[in-house]
């Protein structure tokens, strides 16, 4: 195990109709005027924007609303909220809705007090240690983001996706209503199941030894969303089932499950080529990703791909031929994520493999050579990967 | 799953010679004094107290101390200790040790804002709500206390334990160097690892139905838990045994692994009287009681007890005669303890028959019957506990 630091100090509040809280804990940790950031008008159909703004309004808190964030959440929007807040004195950011809105939020919030442009900590990977606090009402289980330091952002100029983090981007509370999550559609629940059993794969394949504690929790998590996901896919109102894998989202990301150890962020890092080049859903470019980076990068630890096969999902061990077992996990875990309805081939998420050697390159115009992880991986390697993922 | 609310914002430094950020860390958590709280000598000779002391010094930081604090913590210190904080003007309370010195801190934390007598917070049950802030520098894995709100004294007048708990409780930050636990006596290790995995079967064994992602938290931390005890007890300076395990034990009881489910802590209560009669370690009497709640109340719901069986001890499911099974998790896990050195019945604790009916009497003057829990416990249910745990 690595020395490590873990702060997570987000105030969680989970189960029905907790945005009811929402003006108590937006005055508790020092909001008075309320910037919403929100996406499309799901919200205002479902009840979360009432139930909100009714919670603002019971606590006199007064507020302006900014709409609009896109999926793979663009630049353009964040430049507008930094203006929009400086302009009215808006001191606290509300993000209402999934990753996208949240990362939004935390980029406008980190911009807000910043004299340079808010790009800067995406460029230059600058940990972000002032912002205004924000918070989220999370209408989406998928990203962990309401319970992350990270923000991930699409820049317009040029069309490509990358992170920042820091410590003053953690939300300062989280309201988690599983019933707000029942509307989705089965494809958009299932894009976010793929992305938090990915926020648990990028953790769990290491590099780094002895890390029972977390491996256990990071298996743990995994096998929660095995069993309930399904659940959720059968019968969307299913409210215990939301409500295990609301929670599951959180805990998949918010790093418990990842302490010292070294992780592997490569399939995220590649999958957002995809998602920039096609705007493909994120979880459905991840389920075509996932599969083919864990082929190519088994050989590096056919046992650590032999205890996922065993421990997650419950492969008998072959002792003599470990590599089947690894190989056997590989499968289940596609099937199960074909199950729920997600893509497994570039052909089914409208990919192209003629861009993959572009795709390769513009990766690379921003990630220096060989990207780190459980395996290094370089052009070829990249290639290699993509390619696995066109059947 | 229930509604719940989580807020554990802790900081935690984690790793070898981490107590060199104390300093830092005071600084950051407002503290401008500190009194020093701790034990007996022994983090003088394992070197944590000089570390401690050149972190404080470093950051021209004050301060005071008192040591002296034992086992099952006493009221009479925290009184010396509230008295001494406000006739110094310290504001900041900096536990050095394990669950017992942090439990006196934070009582004495509490104590030092409070008009009455800090005792109410235990004998009412009133939520603390306002205290200096404390920080921990953990050297004992065990009582989970560097990452839990909740703290237990031994009222001196009577000899009785009691809890209290409040948000105001959790420590501002817990330095965890998996270094300073390898000094540890082997009976000493054990009975730490008997006391988490106390907190993690408090939290699992409940009558809350679909709570599949905090059931195989659960699960996790037991399974971690198992794996890396021995090699403690084998190898008392297996840095990477000693790191799982600490972590495990800050997992086991933060309650990241018991949100949204009713739980139980009637073994917690049941040793309580064990060890304010004989002073024994909690550990140890955890050891004696655990398994004897667990055979009674097994009746309770045959299948959660089977779930524990198979899926952390490993066993097989008889799924004619699932008791079997539930019955085989219960020796499994004695044997467990048994393997780790801890004792099995009253008679090797130290304890006698003839006290259970006095011992349920007294357990039965500051709680109400039927205690709650997994299964209400009335009187003749305490006394079958204690009297299953002769033998």
């Amino acid at each position: 195990m690595d020395d490590f630091r873990f702060y997570a100090p987000t105030y969680f509040c989970f189960g029905r109709d907790s945005e009811k809280n929402t003006g108590e804990l937006v005055a508790r940790f020092g909001g008075h005027k309320v910037l919403i950031h929100y996406g499309g008008g799901s919200i205002k159909r479902n009840g979360v924007y009432g139930r909100v703004i009714a919670s603002l309004e019971a606590a006199a808190i007064p507020y302006l609303e900014l709409g609009g964030v896109l999926p793979n959440p663009r630049s353009g929007l964040v430049y507008q909220g930094i203006e929009l807040c400086r302009r009215e004195g808006i001191d606290f950011v509300l993000a209402v809705g999934g990753g996208s809105a949240i990362d939004s939020a935390k980029a406008i919030a980190a911009g807000v007090p910043y004299e340079g442009d808010f790009w800067d900590f995406y460029a230059n990977g600058t940990p972000v240690t002032q912002a205004l606090p924000m918070g989220t009402v999370l209408t989406i289980a998928a990203a962990g983001s309401e319970g992350s330091p990270d923000t991930v952002i699409t820049q317009e100029q040029g069309m490509y996706k990358r992170g920042a983090t820091g410590e003053a981007l953690r939300p300062k509370f989280s309201i988690l209503n599983p019933e707000s999550t029942m509307t989705l559609p089965p494809f958009q629940t299932a894009c976010g199941i793929t992305d938090m059993m990915a926020h648990v794969c990028e953790r769990y394949f290491t590099n780094t030894t002895q890390v029972e504690t977390t491996d256990r929790l990071c298996e743990a998590v995994l096998k929660a969303i095995i069993e309930e996901a399904p659940k959720t896919i059968a019968d969307p109102a299913d409210y215990q089932a939301r409500a295990n894998i609301m929670w599951a989202g959180m805990v998949a990301h918010n790093n418990i499950v990842g302490v010292g150890r070294q992780q592997d962020w490569n399939s995220h890092r590649i999958e957002h080529e995809l998602s920039a080049l096609y705007d493909v859903a994120h979880g459905a470019g991840l389920s075509v990703i996932m599969p083919a980076w864990m082929k190519h990068v088994m050989r590096h630890d056919v046992q650590r791909f032999a205890q996922f096969a065993v421990r997650v999902w419950g492969c008998d061990m072959d002792f003599a031929q470990p590599e089947r077992t690894a190989l056997e996990g590989i499968a289940r875990f596609r099937a199960f994520l074909t199950s729920i309805g997600m893509p497994a081939t570039f052909e089914q998420l409208g990919a192209r493999a003629q861009d993959i050697p572009a795709m390769t390159e513009h990766l690379f115009t921003a990630e220096k050579e060989p990207l780190p992880g459980f395996m290094q991986l370089y052009r070829p390697d990249v290639e290699a990967i993509l390619r696995l993922a066109l059947a």
